[in-house]
């Protein structure tokens, strides 16, 4: 059924589908799954219990392979932080289920027997099927048999051995418009919850499926071209195309802020060496089957994306991005480009956040497990992780759990999710996002590296945290990648009239800002029903104690700013 | 410096002494450790870090050799809970330190530099000595060496090697007066706040100091004659006598309320094997070091204690308590009271609470690291703990860390605390306790058995609970042991006469509820700017959803008794 709720029942198998309720059809993405779980879960239950849900909703413009909009948002209480999770991904999941008609996709219940499923979806409803063979499999694997059994034109969400294991580093990944199984909701344990479920695989069939209707078709249309001008036309796309989010890295390290031997400096001194530059010039001069300029999603035309080959021109990993180069490169003193990337590759076959465990192992280093810049032992930490050795338990747990275990203080999170690529000292804005954000430490909830303040000073970040927050909630409500905001920022109005042209329904002229505070609120809402407060609300203590050079900065927002920020 | 507060830092090594605040005047024990820590740490902080404090409090009634009301309060943030911590002990050094007249010991800061120390007290002050010798040595071997360099009569308090890891169960053991160094302050972590400011051990030499002052010594001499008849008259005194804390197991038994296997059956078919009679009846023919009734405290006339022989009548431990023959027997499985004293001595001998180290390895063999009944198994754990491995720094942490690392949830916690040896499920006064006790799931906290209630109702507890949480609470605020209620029960106005006596203050007839009404709503404020809402102040969601054979009850107390517990 198009434009409808689908609900998978996992403990007696059924799928249904059924109205969309009042409330919930102007929100989508993001904004749509505190929604629903305040409707339908104990906001303090377990998360991987039978109480607790995943949900696969779809950004509002998401169906059109309208550039970098086809963004799905996966949600759940979260087993990393115990609040509200919403995790997006760019691939193909998201307008293949979209195209389904999908409004939400809710999975729910746990299985009463042993054994594990694949979970088919099409146009006709759907089927659960034995995915017992799979299991153990990585998630290159998983998704190689999986797409010879349903063809290339399906896509998937799958787990990997970590998912399997239920630890909370697992993500849950999707195929990029090339097929390769990379494109990983990657934060909060999302995968964990899909685990709990047993479902090893969600096939996503969207054969003789259409894009979701249009209101208005010459205003969509109109807006449509007003936004692809513009983001063509903006520098950043240029440069992001070039170089991909790896472009960051020199500016991070020029404050001060880029994650160094686990948050302990600001720069790192062999920064030239796994740089934006460097990632390109190696990706150019090794050729094969590398590429600088690479699309997630069908219909970008940013293609943020690479693909980085080893000296032989084979493919390593897809993408290298800024994130992973900062908390495995840097964070824990590794300065082999050659080495991340199969860091990263064996992360993205486990099925885990790169961001988490790069910075579980930057914890680990304190707790005498390994030291910095040995690349062959963290290799050898990651292999604990698919063994499920007691380490790799406790590794696949996240930061917070390595900490918890070995009784180390340096512990780089904030509700127990690990912070990004960013020193939170050296941008004291971005600090108050990873302090404040309903989600936990996420840069994706409202990075402000690019605002034009002072980023040491104390004062004057609230507002630039909160702008920064209600934006990208805005785009993960919409379905679109934040570098669509690249193309928003100069088509005024193309937002409002995209969703006229789309639903009908006239937001105003801060329709992105509308649709963020909401989601914002909404995530807020479960937050505190969870029991979180304002002391959840704070960066670890010893970053307010202990100064990062070279700029020797403390996190010194006073707590009236950091509980004033949705005042 | 006699009625003071001693304060030592632990960063610069120094010991000074103070006036008491006036609003710290008429707290003691229990209550004192709220108050304290309000005052003087940010309730937000990291509980190992440098602004949380170890406070070592006499209750009011301690320093007479009182019966059964000599004993210590150790107070913390705790590393286990996050929130309040208080945990008790007999033994000697309550005394000791009272007649040093110290109000409280407050212990703050962490170490700069490497190392570890010994703090020496006496009547004229203190010093640090180096404790580096001693590190790595377990309890016993550290006690021994401390009494060869201090003298037989100085009060310990000492950590074990779990301590020195600072695992969250590690507690802080001192000698009975017998000099064994067996009497824990074993719940929520206190060992390794003392690990984190690097002290091995705390030795109190009570020299030339006498009793503290007495107001009106013939009331006080009156009050506790009539106490100390009661007491003696009344026949529980005599049942713990002769049987110890164990002479409770037959009663949790009938309830259906003994932990077994991991919390999934309320009986245990091999009860008569470990029960009070056979612990009994195996000193009793083993003869040697076994003991019966022994006392911890100097001037008990309870004398719960016992010591418990092996099969040549040599000592394997003292005391073997209904709590651990609970624990680490019928909650693993575990037939044998060999195999269970020889745990309990290396737990003993770790520095480790026995009840969350039961529970942990329940937890464990949910996780497929042990089966039920294996006795070898579960010393081989307890030793990976002694070892410092991956798996023993998961174990050490305790059942919740077990539960996370593993992504288990049938795990028997509140607020991150072991429940003790009673499922909530069949006495439900007891798990409104576990739930809502400031202190995490703890039966000191209030133990409901003794109620003449149906303990399966889901309703007509809250007030019980409420009753014996305050009773405890006041108990505890006095140094008393919790048998000492079997003589106030039936000594009306003993309490309000012994303080009167001692101090000149009268608290009037309900003068215990007075003191625990008092240190709750303390205690309560302390976990409430620590961030603990309503939603900490619940049993896990298995135990209300899955039945206890042999009542087949679950845990169904509404949510309204539970958070109108306090109102």
């Amino acid at each position: 059924m198009a434009n409808a709720i689908w609900r998978v029942n996992v403990n007696n198998q059924t799928i249904t589908t059924e109205p969309i309720p009042e409330s919930w059809q102007r929100l989508g993405g993001r904004a749509l799954i505190p929604r629903i779980l305040l409707d339908e879960i104990p906001p303090t239950c377990e998360p991987l219990g039978p109480f607790n849900k995943l949900l696969f909703v779809p950004g509002l413009l998401v169906g059109h392979m309208l550039s970098s909009c086809d963004r799905i948002s996966v949600g759940s209480k979260s087993p990393l932080t115990g609040g509200i999770k919403e995790s997006n991904a760019g691939g193909t999941i998201g307008l293949k289920i979209a195209r389904l008609g999908m409004k939400s996709l809710i999975i729910e219940g746990v299985p009463a027997n042993e054994g594990w499923w694949t979970l088919y979806l099409n146009k006709d409803g759907g089927r659960f099927e034995s995915a017992d063979e799979l299991i153990g499999l990585g998630v290159q694997d998983s998704a190689t048999c999986l797409r010879e059994q349903y063809g290339e034109k399906v896509a998937l969400a799958l787990i990997g051995p970590a998912g399997e294991m239920l630890m909370a580093s697992a993500g849950i990944q999707n195929l990029d418009k090339d097929g390769n199984p990379t494109r990983i909701a990657a934060r909060g344990g999302l995968g964990a919850v899909m685990g709990s479920k047993r479902l090893k695989a969600i096939v996503i069939d969207a054969t003789d499926t259409t894009a979701p209707p249009l209101t208005d078709e010459e205003l969509y249309k109109d807006a449509k071209n007003r936004y692809i001008k513009s983001l063509l036309a903006h520098p950043q796309t240029k440069v992001y195309s070039d170089y991909g989010t790896v472009a960051v890295a020199m500016m991070a390290q020029e404050f001060g802020a880029l994650p160094t031997r686990n948050f302990s400096e600001g720069q790192f001194e062999h920064i030239e060496k796994i740089n934006g530059d460097t990632i390109r010039d190696t990706i150019l001069a090794r050729g094969g089957e590398g590429q600088t300029t690479h699309a997630c999603m069908a219909g970008c035309v940013i293609r943020s994306s690479n693909c980085f080959p080893d000296p032989n021109g084979k493919k390593m990993v897809t993408p290298l991005e800024y994130e992973t180069v900062g908390m495995v490169g840097s964070n824990l003193g590794i300065d082999s480009l050659d080495t991340i990337a199969k860091l990263n590759n064996e992360m993205n076959d486990l099925g885990i956040d790169s961001i988490e465990i790069g910075a579980a192992l930057g914890v680990a280093v304190e707790a005498g497990l390994m030291e910095f810049g040995d690349g062959d032992r963290a290799m050898e930490l990651v292999n604990e992780i698919r063994q499920g050795t007691p380490l790799g338990r406790i590794l696949g747990q996240g930061a917070s759990a390595v900490g918890k275990v070995y009784s180390v203080i340096r512990v780089p999170t904030v509700k127990g999710q690990a912070f990004s690529a960013y020193d939170p000292r050296a941008l004291k804005g971005t600090g108050i996002t990873y302090a404040t954000s309903p989600q936990g430490a996420d840069h994706t909830c409202g990075l402000t590296i690019r605002a034009q303040v002072d980023h040491l000073s104390p004062k004057g970040h609230k507002k630039v945290s909160l702008g920064a927050q209600i934006n990208m909630a805005g785009f993960d409500t919409l379905g679109s990648c934040l570098f669509a905001g690249f193309g928003y920022a100069t088509a005024p109005g193309a937002i409002r009239d995209l969703l006229r042209g789309q639903y009908g329904w006239d937001l105003g002229e801060d329709a992105l800002q509308v649709l963020g505070r909401q989601t914002l609120d909404l995530e807020r809402e479960f937050n505190k029903a969870a029991g979180f407060t304002r002391a959840d609300d704070r960066l670890p203590e010893w970053m307010t104690i202990e100064p990062l050079p070279p700029t020797n900065a403390v996190f010194d927002v006073s707590e009236e700013d950091l509980d004033g920020v949705f005042s």
